[in-house]
């Protein structure tokens, strides 16, 4: 073996930072930031193998204390950054298992992930971790695509069916799924017929803004009550004015005060794990969408936090 | 003849892409994308002449499906792209010329243009096309500046006396002109009563926010009714937090949110011509500009569609 | 002496170009640009010492007139651009004293000077040379950080201690302080308990979505009354999307519409004094964010007019 | 089928721009410009799958005349652009077949391809369709890596393992392969080792400015006398100042003037193929990468009509 | 007339700003900087209104002293800052004849103008002005293109036609007419011919690689003697490398410390003006180009501060 | 005490990642990297505090062998990498005192530092912890500038005075100080004269260009002989085109290939310290400036390797 690392140890892509500079050891961690930097499972735009890098950087922003739960998200759960999964460039399925594993590891420990995409394909790894643990689990996912396009070029694994994969693997529970933003042009009127027909709940951002967001929360949280939930965040839901780092961004999208706002709403709420996702370095000159990305991040974290602290599902 | 295609028998910045991959052929076809890469008109910022091509890659970021209007706009109404007019730079009157006369063409052939600028300039042109057929039009003007200026160191004919010259051409029905968004500092208040002398509707921005969208599209929709009408979009009357890439940009402007809901609201029209203007894409790192600008394309497109669906305006 | 000027003269980051080419002749003048090109009290990114240059570049998309208070703020008030101060980089102290001695200069001659920074710490300088003449002074920070840190490494004098070192110093009058906008995570609880304790008027971005623009609007203008009043304007109070290009920018801001309906609407004050702090260049590739800080300073300059106008504060 | 092109069709990155404006009619053409857009075997930076489009762009820089070698390349050849190969985003393999079916079909209609990458990967495929046709083919390899490295993390195929093998399923004639410009950090000796045990003649940057360029020149058109011949140039031959947009760039290598030399004295040569790859328009702001990648491309195509003129390997 | 300065008085791409912060009084001036934002001339990019701006703030990385021929060329020759000429876009003959009449006030003071680009288009407005002092001049243009195509698309002025013009209309001495660095690709033979024809001596790079610049300078030296003789510099003489922010980059260029010596050894002639054109600064995102631009200018006035030194060619 | 790390406790700018991945234990070390994020003392341009991070990313395209000298210089000579010397901006005397705290202790467990600015004021701190184990040292500087001027504005610290202090201080053996590749415009010629007076050996570029790399390399060998020896290289010793992310850019500078030559040559002398300093990742878009500093760090560290090989210098 070479000294030091070299990509035949584990891919350059593969840095060594830290989110907000947390340490890596997990003696009594309570949240795991962990890095999942897949990216050859997207259709267009390229390069979000790089996110987890750039979200860190962004996170350099960010101060520890949460003034409006009142918590120190990352003290409080005692968070760790464990770095990147050693993935590999289109071998997906060799990723998946590699990401699944990491994952699951964390799990074992009691450890609560917070995954730095890549592409919305890891969200399949961490729910089959997942899944194993609790069985299927409830989903909020904040998105502007519904991802349940059943194959790519025959190809079923893509960035684009990670939703449809999900329900056929059976790992989440359909009528606790909670599609939430979607909009923009589609392929055929199917495109979101497909997530009706799964039983998920499809709220397109037209209807956020129609019905407002408290109703939207309240109907979220009644329905999921206490089940085990993850909620994978798909930086495309934010306008792209807000986030133009991203692969397939779609005008007409919410705010950034918008979004954290129905965030910070869901809190109080069995989660079991999150991730952030399709953030583009690339395409984000001013780091803005990075720093959204790190924001959220530390919303996740609070939400843990205010979980332990209540002595709500922290078992 | 040289060949291939050179500088001498068409301008390099006349690129061969098309707008969604779309073909060229003619026949049957009732939509035309037309690209009019003209921009030696504008006062400050330059390179209008490339947003054609940036437009066009914007538009691979869409599918081809309407979900609000449910139509398939391109298929609906056989759009084709017939390239970029072969304008000339610093010669405003011969580039006007060879404009209209491929927008007349199309028009001839029963064929509604959507026109991608290039300067604000080139509206002139169209509107001297559609006034040949169907006499004076009703024009709806999205835009953050009037454009009545008289002239430009003496100059009649630039960017920013679009819509004086189109009045004295007699293009336009003067009341049934709508000047939406204006917004921004002055030279003097000349700047506006110009347009209210012409007889327009000069609708501000704080005018738009204080009276609410629906309203302002009920009056919009109640004057012209019928009458043949040509909708003229300035990406500056977007804010340019969601659309930089442009030459004035004027901060205080509409989200893309508000902005697709306005153009998609004022559905029903009879519909003669488009045509966006003023991107810039040497401003706009990330391409929101112009995916916002292939975006609004569609929602024209939409409005066609619709209008043959129900035999309405179809002619 | 050499000639040209040398950096032994004048550092090369001051430069010569004016705000919207006004004249620097100071006969008769009431308002004057002055560049404060000071950012090494900055903790984070830098570069603000270009933003004086990068304003000025951005207020070439300006016009004099202001439609809404119907004033040509620059020809009414006699405006002036005096350059940028000579300040020395590193050394925090001496290039307060000259930035002070600049400031002081204008207002012995009832000058009213608009600051471009520069870093927040600027704003110590201005508002000593201010309480010299007429004492402590109101003040409005728009800002989504107190910057009432007490000191960083044991450095007193830094971009996060600006208002309290103000307090210390006895430059403004605590209860007509008004910190608005204030949001984002924090080290701890005290980093905002601290303006409390001062007396200070902090209002967060929250409390102020909840009680609407207006009532915050009427409290700060009924609290404040005649008193000379400064207005210091940290553009990370606008959301990224709006001012990408800045140091410590917190998402979940506010748009450029509703930052300048907010200062528009403060309005009647006794104005002595503004600055705009914090743009960085560096951060902001399509120049939107400087077009920002421009146009704030077209507002202010209204203000000033429009107190001009109705011989109110005009002494 | 949808209308127009949807990405269940074609990839989306895809697009219908051809070089210099090139027609797609193949009858009578010995030249046809073919994209290539894959780029999920690179291990590093991708985004490759945009170069095709670039290059095209670059490509309107260009003139028809090459007034060294007085030939008008593309008429000469009667030169078209058969627009890009519908890859498959994270599957080599079926990419590969795409990709040499396109290849051979020009092939057998006479035509020789010039390819657009993409990561260098998608070599392997042309030069299977060529040994299908020619047997093996001799070998001009412009990098600053040797792509000999045998494995991935276990996968075989990636842009780093291209020319082990191609050595392997018999591709090429090992000892009339050149591997020119090799240079830069290795894992271990053994990286340049696998090219010297496999025959190649590997050249590196340090010999070659040793040995003057017209000795290497004189080498390679010695040893491949009248082989069929492909040339293959990765951009990263070039040093970063003249290509930045490149995925793994290697300081200290050759200028733009230097390259056009040696690829200009390589003419006479039986070439039946070319290709230039690894071009990543992400980091290529001033788009200096892909008007060199063009400007090769008219060198590539000048050798044809060259031959062709010459009735020297124009059969 | 408005205050401060409004676009109808001159336009907002021209700034107020001045080279090495010179002053603006004339008195005793033998050297003035001249900006000359004129763009509209240009075939394909724009933007070179905004280069005299942006060569300024190059100029700002600048010290006075040029310790190779020992002078201080700013000081010596007591070199101003003229500003821009207010010139017109899309009117390029009101424009010229603007430019003219600037450059004619300067020389009709003594004062040796060194005009910023804007396209090279603005060349033959100088040399009109210095024929009708000087009569026919000799000329030293750097440049990859000759310029002698006679029009575009009928147009007779434009930047590619600047120096067919000129010896048309009798402003150079042909057989003193110098084109130094042609090269890249052509629309025909001809292209060059029309140099050959007008009598004007071309050299093309690879003349000067083979021959060597010592050998070049010589020749130029010799042939030109004591004519008073203009050098108009087209900063893509210069490999794109070197100098990404251009309109027409050509690789294989020279690089900077080449190009510094070729110019820096043309001391001695009798040098009646310079200009260098065409730097686009939306290309050149590290502003190496503006940089490398002012320090040509630099060199320009080390020869006129050489010449009064010696007392040769100083009346 | 927060957790995570706070500002409070370390600046926001010193990140975690580490060079190539390397390890932070020091036990067994030979070469330590060291990121010295110090840029306060900057005249001109800021930023380089953000280097250190942006060289580590450049890290990742590097391997571990070097096949020139045929070493593993991170094995070798088991490197390290220990992180941000945690400098506060703005107090350069307390900044000066922590970097030289941090060196003197890799050097009292025989390590040699290799440190990453920061602008060019860090090499003094290090100078000084040399010199107090050595006493004074020999000095090889690679730079544009002399950095021997005295003051700025009174202050006797700040980038450019760092090699007259050293002398003053009595840090280096002033006929062992080699300044190489000076050049570029003064303020006046005492500039240079200033190192001539102190004894330092001062060779600008035309001279090496004049003499040959190799005869000045071996002047400078046998000069120094075996005394200790720090090697500082300022990126602008390179050419901005091949070096663009820097402060005081300098054209006609050296290729990334002559430089590599120059420092590889440097073999055997007895280093006992390195720095590489002005790099401004801000004005690096494609990351060649960061990429050309991590390579000369492979270089400085195979010059470690090679002396512990031959067990020269290797106490």
């Amino acid at each position: 073996m070479q000294y030091p690392l070299t990509p035949d140890v584990k891919p350059e892509f593969c840095t060594t930072g830290s989110f907000m500079r947390l340490p890596a050891a997990r003696e009594g961690a309570r949240i795991a930031i962990i890095g999942m930097p897949f990216d050859t499972a997207a259709s267009f735009r390229v390069g979000a193998r790089f996110a987890p890098q750039a979200i860190r950087q962004g996170s350099m922003l960010l101060f520890p204390y949460h003034p409006i739960h009142q918590v120190y998200p990352f003290e409080d759960a005692k968070a760790i950054d464990v770095g990147d999964v050693s993935v590999i460039p289109h071998n997906i399925h060799r990723s998946y298992e590699l990401m699944e594993a990491s994952v699951a590891e964390l799990i074992a420990e009691g450890i609560i992930p917070i995954g730095l995409g890549g592409d919305h394909s890891i969200t399949l790894s961490t729910l089959r971790a997942l899944a194993k643990k609790y069985g299927p689990v409830a989903l909020i996912q904040f998105d502007s695509h519904t991802d349940t396009w059943d194959t790519y070029y025959e190809e079923k694994y893509w960035h684009g069916s990670t939703f449809i994969r999900a329900y056929e693997e059976g790992l989440v529970i359909p009528d606790q799924v909670f599609q939430v933003g979607i909009r923009g042009t589609l392929n055929h009127p199917g495109d979101v017929d497909a997530s009706y027909e799964l039983g998920y709940n499809l709220i397109t951002t037209q209807e956020i803004r129609r019905r407002g967001l408290e109703e939207v929360i309240l109907q979220i949280k009644e329905k999921i009550g206490d089940t085990p939930c993850f909620l994978s965040f798909d930086i495309d839901f934010v306008d792209p004015a807000f986030a133009p780092g991203t692969g397939t961004p779609e005008v007409g999208g919410f705010t950034s005060s918008e979004t954290l706002d129905l965030v910070r709403s869901l809190s109080g709420l069995n989660y079991v794990g999150f991730d952030v996702v399709e953030v583009l370095p690339g395409y984000d000159p001013s780091q803005v969408t990075s720093l959204l990305a790190a924001t959220l991040v530390h919303e996740f974290a609070a939400h843990i936090a205010l979980n332990l602290k209540t002595t709500k599902h922290s078992k």
